[in-house]
């Protein structure tokens, strides 16, 4: 009998600790992968803490995974044993409805998530839907290529949505995991780039990022000073912002669009919305094509997320710094199979 | 010297009366016009009423305006004396502006409108800038073309703008001057059309005007049952809605557009946006090239909205209807230009 060996949360809340199970046999479209990094997204901590009445435990989380190909079920004959290979948040879809069928997998109603109703990447192996492993470009170190599939492909995903080029002009809203590798691929794509950000503490890392101006996103005059600027503000934070000053910053036609999900409601004056034919829209990770563009994109670009490394036995520790924003910028986990092994 | 007369409210929310004026010098890029119709648009009402805290009395409406040129400015030479032509909400741009240039002439800093700061079109002649005086296809009947420069633009920009064709799926909130326009439009596209009214009374007709289907948008059973099923919602009622559920009914990457404005605060959860990647945006009127574009498009298509005719003298009987919503579905004055004259 095959047994896998990870980190789970019990409870609700609750710390991991390590953890083994029996996996299901391989599945023809699925791969087994040796896992050697995963980044913490802040979907992992929501799913730990049962924020969407969705998580079962014990519980895996893990979607920022990146690994070597082990064992490649009948039907998934693109991949090899050996390839070096990334999975994201989303772990499946039924490739055969409309939206499937027209490049929007990612919004396909059949969908499965990589560590929701099964076990994600905070462990040694996983057996998941080769149609959504993907193959990471040599260019590309697997420690700094995690954080992009999830986050790099929820960033990039709009930037693409809406036509960002080098004559655009893009706000992002929060300088975090997301946040900051927004920034590196906005001057990959040559754009001028504003950081709004409410930790004045990253101003000079934001700057060396790309960012060619920095704006304190708490200072309602500072926003003001925005007026009429972005073609395009990217907003990556969780948090209740100044909607209708944010509008404003918006140039004629521009578009406000969600990568974070601010809780409750927004309260939005249709009327800010008919000045200059505003657009208020949201972004949910990307499609299978898009993902792919974007590993390309990053390998050529050298998009390099800034990353924290802990060994896997240390994951408790990780996680409280991402709950406390300490992380600069991504937590990315190394999984050592070996210690792995000992510790479960 | 020249003498102009028309009708003005002279106070705000005040009837209209006759009023005669002395125009300004016939400036460069300016025609002339002798006016034979003019459609009766919510705006004219609101600023009637003030509503916008910036009309000045005597204040002339009408902003649908139809009739013949009469005289042509000396750098307006792509007009000529006699030809018929149509003049809309928007008087002027700058036409040097960053937008202008960019076909974004309606979203123009320095614009003006035809009948704020200016006298309107419920009046005999006007001298308005040439360069927003369409030129009005044979095919056109002046009375049913008179709405279209107005109520038609502001409806055809958004299904230009979000790509309505012969595969789309939109609903149309509001069947009244602008919704039925729409109705009309759209069955010119091939698109499958759902008329959403509070007005049981409007379903026939609104089927006879090229709407599919019909649905109460007071019936919150019947709107759960449209989920999922529009690529663009156009509203173009100016009244508080239930937006949450009307999100519901927009496809996955379905886009909820205004084109009237609701007043207040519009709640909307940032959760629902999520779902399925929506949109919500606002559109205004139309730039240059898209209203030359549908005038085309309704002379080819013989879009003809459903007109109400009085003459101008019973303007003030008009304008009640209007404010009663008993208007089936645009009202338009005749102006007969010798009444004008005796009555002034």
């Amino acid at each position: 009998m095959t047994t896998f060996s990870g980190w789970a949360a019990t409870v609700a809340r609750g710390p991991l600790s390590p953890f083994t199970w029996e996996p299901r046999e391989l599945a023809p479209f699925e791969v087994e992968i040796a896992i050697s990094h995963c980044g913490i997204c802040h979907s992992d901590l929501h799913l730990i803490d049962n924020g969407w009445n969705s998580s079962t435990y014990p519980f895996v989380p893990g979607h920022e995974i990146v690994g070597h190909v082990t064992a490649v079920g009948s039907a998934a004959g693109h991949l090899a044993v050996g390839q070096r290979v990334g999975v994201g948040w989303q772990r499946s879809a039924c490739m055969t409805c409309e939206l499937c069928l027209d490049r929007q997998d990612n919004l396909c109603p059949h969908q499965t998530a990589t560590c929701v109703g099964h076990h994600g990447g905070f462990a040694a192996r996983i057996r998941t839907d080769g149609r959504y492993a993907f193959a990471i470009p040599d260019e590309l170190e697997s420690a700094v290529a995690a954080p992009l599939l999830c986050g790099g492909a929820t960033v990039y995903a709009p930037l693409r949505r809406y036509g960002v080029d080098a004559t655009s002009s893009v706000g992002v809203i929060g300088i975090g995991g997301l946040g900051h590798i927004a920034l590196l691929m906005l001057r990959a794509f040559g754009a001028e780039i504003t950081a709004l950000s409410s930790s004045e503490s990253k101003r000079d890392e934001a700057l060396a990022m790309g960012a060619h101006h920095f704006v304190s996103s708490r200072d309602a005059r500072e926003l003001h000073k925005q007026a009429g600027r972005f073609h395009l503000l990217l907003s990556t934070v969780h948090a209740r912002l100044d909607w209708i000053t944010l509008i404003k910053t918006l140039r004629p036609n521009g578009t406000l669009c969600l990568v974070g999900s601010p809780p409750g409601v927004m309260a939005i004056h249709a009327a800010a919305l008919f000045q200059g034919q505003k657009t208020i829209s949201a972004s949910e990770i990307g499609d299978r094509a898009t993902i792919a563009e974007m590993l390309r994109f990053s390998a050529r670009h050298r998009i390099a997320p800034v990353v924290e490394r802990m060994p896997l036995a240390e994951v408790n520790t990780a996680i409280e710094r991402v709950r406390r924003n300490e992380a600069r910028y991504r937590m990315v986990l190394d999984v050592d199979s070996q210690a792995i092994k000992a510790g479960g």
